[in-house]
């Protein structure tokens, strides 16, 4: 199975996007990666590298997509840029199943919306991470960016494609959903949550469990949040601001906290390390964007190799899993139900 | 000049409550305190305690406004509840400035709206509190919660009163004020964020910065945030479940990490108390109720003594800055502004 990666999107990009795909062929003997962009920097890169040629493929692209460009417009002109042409790859190809980016969120979200298209049905896709939780299983965030104003009805649609993404990624059968509200109790929430909570609440492919606090999202006893784009990405960054934050006042208390808390320190500093490994989330791959048809991971911008190798990875097993099929069939079965009840 | 506590609301009531005012009463010879609630009870906290018995007066109130009441109905019906009692005390004595309860949120902003009454001109109260940040300084988050669905001269009007809490409470002259949005960029945000950006951006009384992300709330590089109370409430929620799983997966890593962890973290103990307690900005007061005739103050549910000290000892300060009438002034001179402009 081939997976299309933009070997030159990303603050690090291409060298720690072509290790990691190099990492990948390596951790998995069924991927094939399809590396799109600079072939003399690829080249270079891989020079020195050894992996499987056959499951190795380059296509040349001379131009860059960079966070400056405007999304459409960059889509739209750049023909000749390395997110353009993994694309038009992913597209144009049968065995190209998953495509992995570290370029500009933007731009990818575009691209595949206008290259790859909208799975039918979907009223809109979404973006969705998977958060490390403090229980060890993770936590599908849907939508944490695409979409700023949504509808009831969208938010219905990120349940069930982020239901077949978490049934896939987090192994749970029937994953527990989550609407993010302020406060758990039924009758909380704005407008949009009220409305939403009602067509959760009927839809009954879903396992929804009401309510969720902003405060829950990492407790580890929901697989799925839903909300719209705008509060999902306050939620998480707000939580990205409050970590980054008390990691910076312990590292200070230590630097500055005498010769005790610096021996502490120094003892410590394995542990600070794995807690600071098991809530990055960037580490464990990307955010899925659910409702195209196909599979298209977006990693973290600041990727190195790791991040890119998880990526590719996650972006096999969700085409190996059909997500894009079950979306669809999710979806399908809803409107006929609503058709029926109607 | 009187502060009216309301005895009974809260978790550890009336105990810690009577001793925070205990407290205040020490800290700040200028405050009266008066205290509402259970007599009988009050007086024996009180028989082992001393104090400036002329500094401190004791309103009898035999009923209590739990979580489980509705807060319209109670604010209503339970006349001889402390809050009720408290409330009616603030306005029938013109010495009675600021009012502090830590019982349920949503009775004492209800018992606000109706017994003290909004400020002429403002379109909505909002709920206010300061939150610390890496660099020392404390950030007005302003609405966290009072009003769910909000239009954009709510926000605006969010901005002005939240201008004349932070003045006061973080001695800033012309308080940086940022929008909250899903980043930085001018164009970013919903459609809420865009119609607000521009009210803000035209109010030439505030020192509007631009849009902020949840990111960056508490890098100390703003003095206010505005936002909907939908959206702050899932900001603050956000941030404080992460800290919370920070800090319980740093317990969980001293505890398994073998002699070298613990050993490191006994050295560190004092290192991470001090932490968790200069970014507990619970301890620090309460959150403001703006926008109402009196001050109001809504401490924490699970306010100690130390809590409900500092939340008097900001009613306080916020009537001797005359914040209630500083708020009427900024809001009815952007409506005569606004009206010249039309």
């Amino acid at each position: 199975m081939k997976i299309v990666v933009d070997a030159m999107g990303g603050d690090l990009a291409p060298l720690e996007v072509v290790l990691g795909a190099v990492d990948a062929l390596e951790k998995d003997k069924e991927v094939c990666v399809v590396l799109v962009g600079d072939e003399d920097k690829i080249k270079s890169i891989l020079a020195t590298e050894k992996y499987d040629e056959k499951r190795l493929e380059i296509v040349d692209a001379k131009d860059v997509i960079t966070n400056d460009d405007s999304p459409t417009m960059a889509i739209k002109t750049k023909k000749e840029s390395s997110l353009v042409k993994a694309f038009d790859y992913l597209c144009a190809n049968d065995d190209a199943e998953g495509f992995v980016s570290a370029g500009s969120t933007g731009a990818v979200l575009v691209g595949a919306f206008m290259k790859v298209g909208r799975i039918k049905g979907v009223s809109r896709p979404a973006l969705a991470p998977i958060l490390p939780t403090a229980k060890g299983n993770g936590v599908v965030l849907c939508d944490c960016g695409a979409n700023v104003d949504c509808k009831a009805v969208n938010l219905l649609h990120f349940a069930l494609m982020g239901k077949a993404y978490a049934t896939a990624m987090l192994g749970v059968e029937n994953p527990r959903v989550a609407l993010l509200s302020n406060g758990v109790e039924d009758h909380k929430g704005n407008e949009l949550c009220h409305e939403a909570f009602e067509l959760l609440k009927a839809e009954k492919s879903l396992n929804f469990v009401g309510n969720c606090e902003a405060r829950d999202i990492l407790t580890g006893d929901y697989d799925l949040i839903v909300c719209d784009g705008f509060n999902g990405n306050i939620a998480l960054k707000s939580a990205e601001g409050a970590a980054t934050t008390i990691i910076g006042e312990l590292k200070k208390g230590i630097m500055g906290g005498g010769l005790r808390a610096k021996i502490g320190g120094l003892l410590l500093k394995p542990t600070l390390k794995g807690v600071m490994k098991r809530m990055d989330y960037n580490a464990h791959g990307g955010a899925c964007f659910l409702g195209v048809n196909k599979v298209v991971v977006k990693s973290h911008g600041a990727s190195k190799k790791k991040s890119i190798c998880a990526s590719i990875l996650q972006a096999k097993s969700l085409a190996v899993h059909k997500t894009p099929e079950n979306i669809r069939q999710a979806i399908s079965s809803q409107k006929e139900n609503e058709a029926v009840s109607e």
